[in-house]
């Protein structure tokens, strides 16, 4: 086989707890989020060089799996998804990269291996903690413990919502992982507790918001949209990390906002083509 | 809500041993199977009964899922999957009454709690062991570990191949069960260490016809089937346990014989339509 397709569905993490362990295998965040049917596809033939919507493109995360599987791997990747504004890109690379070179390449490897490739990727570069496990289940993942799929556990908020968003412009996530995050993963582990006390998409939505407030990430544009969305009886949180806002159902539509809208999606990652 | 609909796919077993524990939830199988994009569709409305395909009928573990979420629902069931032949159809409809129901009524569960409730049931009525938590995943997984959610731990074969199938009538899975199961789960350990070793598509089929041999399963209509693909160079197995071949991509037809055909599963059982 000389050329495979994945899909990997973007994610916004809606609140987050860094959980840091001398191995990236372990380390990760825990927390949850919102796996998006936009994503990215990435398409993995022999050959160098990575290029995201046609631009050659430079990913640390990307770099790091190809070396790990040990291969040549030219990567072609498009996305309707803006870069940097807390959708998980980086790690959908990360991630799309690992499953079409395994099978481009036949490394072999079984599917959590393959994921915790891409996570353990992720986690170095510094540009994610929790994308990647994410975006491998699909759903509404909620992240009880942290790190790849050996040590890591996952369970899902049992709804399928469809999503609004509005992006403001990017906000790093290396900066905001390099500065002090005790307060940030305080504010994160409370709004797991009152999630996994009662596992629903409105109270998934309403610890997002508190986390937001809490860990002081909410921005002024983010801020207003969530009180309009509210306004209009609508549910509403911030993308982390990202300067941008998402919905549930019609909400932003509903409150004047322009919205990209897609679906939760299903199943998570996966090869497009097969034998 | 008064209404929800849930899809499960079907999920033909390749291989397993039997893993018998004092509590159903730490019960299950080790082993590996295919999970299909023909499966079952479970809609609830409140009130009773249990209808599949327009019929009348009563399903233990259907039952047992409505008793544990404490709710009376109606359960009607459509599928084009034939009963009791090795494709999980009442692990589908226990698993699909749980998703769909928790809607419903409103039961707040995650979906690692009703893949539980649903797997315990399974387990109970003595119907299935590995069924329900291969079918809540997808693609083609791998049982590491037995059990519901918190105690299992699953992976899987990063492959999404074309499936056809056969079925030349049914096998009892509760006789099986019921019987001496030693050189059965012997014959299944030994098929699982060489998945793991090298966790392909290739694998998964000869170590699962290995096993239909050791564990003496094989009816004489799936040994002709699996001969006769494999003289035309394709690959075949056993679904386990239905007297049922099934082949990667059109080995059946190939082989002359009028198969079913589908794809494999993406993304694992999921509510069909939602806010």
């Amino acid at each position: 086989m000389d050329r495979a397709t994945a899909f990997v569905p973007g994610h916004i993490t809606g609140f987050f707890s860094v959980q840091s362990a001398a191995k990236p295998a372990r380390s990760g965040s825990r927390g949850a989020g919102v796996t998006l049917t936009d994503g990215v596809e990435v398409t993995v033939t022999p050959g160098n060089g990575c290029r995201l919507n046609g631009e050659p493109t430079s990913i640390t995360a990307v770099d790091s799996v190809r070396t790990r599987l040990g291969v040549d791997a030219a990567v072609d990747a498009t996305t309707s998804l803006p870069l940097g504004a807390g959708f998980g890109v980086s790690g959908a690379l990360a991630l799309g990269t690992a499953l079409a070179a395994n099978r481009v390449f036949g490394c072999g490897k079984s599917e959590n291996e393959l994921i915790t490739l891409a996570h353990c990727a992720e986690v170095e570069a510094g540009t994610g903690l929790g994308d990647v496990v994410a975006q491998a289940r699909g759903g509404l993942p909620i992240r009880i413990d942290p790190g790849s799929p050996s040590h890591g556990r996952l369970d899902g908020v049992a709804a399928r919502p469809q999503i609004e968003y509005v992006t403001f412009g990017e906000l790093s996530t290396e900066e905001v992982l390099a500065g002090d995050t005790e307060n940030l993963s305080r504010a994160g582990e409370s709004a797991l507790s009152r999630l996994l006390e009662w596992p629903t998409l409105d109270r998934f939505m309403s610890a997002a918001r508190e986390f937001a407030d809490d860990a002081e990430l909410l921005t002024a544009e983010v801020a207003d949209a969530i009180a309009a969305v509210d306004e209009t009886g609508g549910d509403a949180a911030m993308a982390m990390l990202g300067n941008t806002v998402f919905a549930v159902g019609d909400g932003l539509s509903a409150a004047g906002y322009d919205p990209e809208r897609c679906r939760t999606d299903a199943g998570g990652a996966r090869l497009r083509l097969d034998e």
